[in-house]
């Protein structure tokens, strides 16, 4: 893969600490918490998208990445690039603003560009968080840890599902792909505990694979375990096919927290209601990923996740610097 | 104008007060300076340019920035999407690399992502530098201000033309086109002592008038004392109109300061070789741009600078979040 070839010089060129090795979705300055992440029409949005909701889900992605450190928001740039349709690009600013309003992060700055006539739609986002006494990185996973996920899956990719199929479709599911929340209460709740923490955005079993890898382990995933919502058992069922669907579909923006196995999240201060389900476990001197259903081992899929595959619809690459986390 | 229904409502938004107004191309947050640029094929650079040098100016345009406010590099987050050509992607990190190492500025994280196919190059990033004790706004004009330019003016804007001629065009100006100059320690010299500060990107006649608007004054600018180089004259004279286009091409990379009448610049610890020259004045009570040459009124160009007037090679639009200051 000649690709790897850009993400391996950027990964030596971002020598200093706070980049830590490019292994997480931030970095950390000072005692901030820095992301950033681009979205492209046709690649991480539809073109049929309502704009409101591409501007929310500019805001959400990368609140999710401060969530799965356990950041506070503090401030966010908007890089903005006007499509030439001025309706269009004030509804994009009314879902940056709702996203923003909703969850207390302060636009401070960023820039506007005109892009040339035909190309695609592409928005970025800096969003800075401030950390609080514990910073679980991907890196921190230790033998006999239990993996818990904070929220449902599959939800967005079973919404993507139906929007490809009828550009009109609506329900529980579209509005998930549409409007995802970012669980930063959560998140704050877990940070103190966790041993390594990240956002599930490209499918849990590339997610949780790259937190295993990043903590030196392997992890086995118990696909009967998968949080899995009402709407998507109604719509996909709960059989095996659905649970690797919804564990490679992405765009989840649920949280994937390594605590010590004497830790019971339901003891932590979470908000009320949050969904929480241990789905595995890591462990040393394992494969990389080991998936069960009904105690048996289960093969694994030909794609863990929204890996770099093409020029479809789909999640960023999963590079250093790809993964939208 | 229906596109400023944009920027005002992202004024709106900006309601933080680390976010200045929007006024600066920068918002502070902590100690730390924030700016993000971002640029694209077609509209802030040639499809031609070779791919080193689009990641240089991709560095040294937000370092600009960091520059007109007398900061010091401290990290940077990239938005890099991958073109499809190897080659091309490995030099433009080679010069994102080489720029980032002239000047300390730490690459610690962004994102890759993939564009659909056909889709103009389109590249971001955000600088974020430690402040100095002073940070220039360009809100903190006074009265009697004398306005100072630290480097040279029209370098680039005459390189481009060059270039736009002749794809093959080599010398000195394509050299500053391609490969321009941050003047980081021009800028930390100067802030301890500007009462308004910024970077010239857009031309010296727009850039001065939003730092004579933003400090409710008026500027004078005396074009015969407009700083050009050797290879400028030689390329394009010194009579008015070659200062004009001086004055309004942009690309400039300079450094604009409201220094105190008693303040002489040449006391100040620049560094060895600065140039610096005094070209205008900001006054209470007059228009926002007069323009002199042979102590007599010049009428106004009909184009300050990079004003946003279409999809042709130019600088960013001139709204809060779009002068690349």
């Amino acid at each position: 893969m000649r690709e790897s070839r850009a993400i391996e010089r950027l990964r030596r060129i971002a020598a200093s600490p706070a980049a830590l090795g490019l292994t997480d979705d931030v970095a950390l300055l000072d005692g901030l918490v820095l992301t950033h992440d681009s979205i492209a029409e046709g690649v991480h949005f539809l073109a049929t998208d309502p704009p409101a909701s591409v501007g929310w889900k500019l805001v959400a992605v990368n609140l999710s990445d401060l969530a799965g450190k356990g950041a506070i928001p503090a401030a966010a740039l908007l890089s903005l690039a006007l499509s030439g349709d001025d309706d269009w690009d004030l509804h994009f600013i009314d879902g940056v603003d709702a996203a923003c309003e909703s969850y207390g992060l302060p636009l401070v700055g960023g820039d506007t560009i005109a892009l040339p006539p035909g190309a695609p739609r592409i928005f970025g986002l800096t969003a800075i968080g401030r950390a609080g006494a514990n910073v679980p990185l991907r890196s921190g996973g230790k033998d006999g840890d239990a993996l818990w996920i904070v929220g449902v899956l599959g939800d967005a990719a079973a919404g993507l599902a139906l929007l490809r199929d009828d550009a009109a479709a609506t329900g529980p599911l579209v509005d998930v792909y549409r409007r995802p929340v970012p669980l930063l209460a959560a998140g704050l709740g877990l940070a103190p505990h966790a041993h390594a923490m990240m956002d599930v955005s490209d499918g849990l079993l590339l997610d949780a694979s790259r937190m295993a890898q990043a903590s030196g382990l392997g992890v086995r995933i118990d696909l009967d375990a998968l949080p899995l919502s009402r709407a998507f058992v109604a719509e996909k069922g709960q059989d095996l096919g659905p649970r690797l669907f919804a564990a490679t579909g992405g765009d989840d923006y649920a949280l994937l927290a390594a605590l010590g196995s004497d830790v019971d999240p339901l003891s932590l201060s979470l908000p009320r209601g949050t969904t929480i389900a241990r789905v595995g476990t890591l462990v040393a001197g394992e494969p990389l990923l080991t998936l069960f259903s009904n105690g048996q081992p289960v093969p694994l899929p030909g794609q863990l996740g929204f890996e770099h595959s093409g020029h479809e619809h789909r999640r960023n690459p999963p590079s250093p610097m790809a993964d939208r986390g």
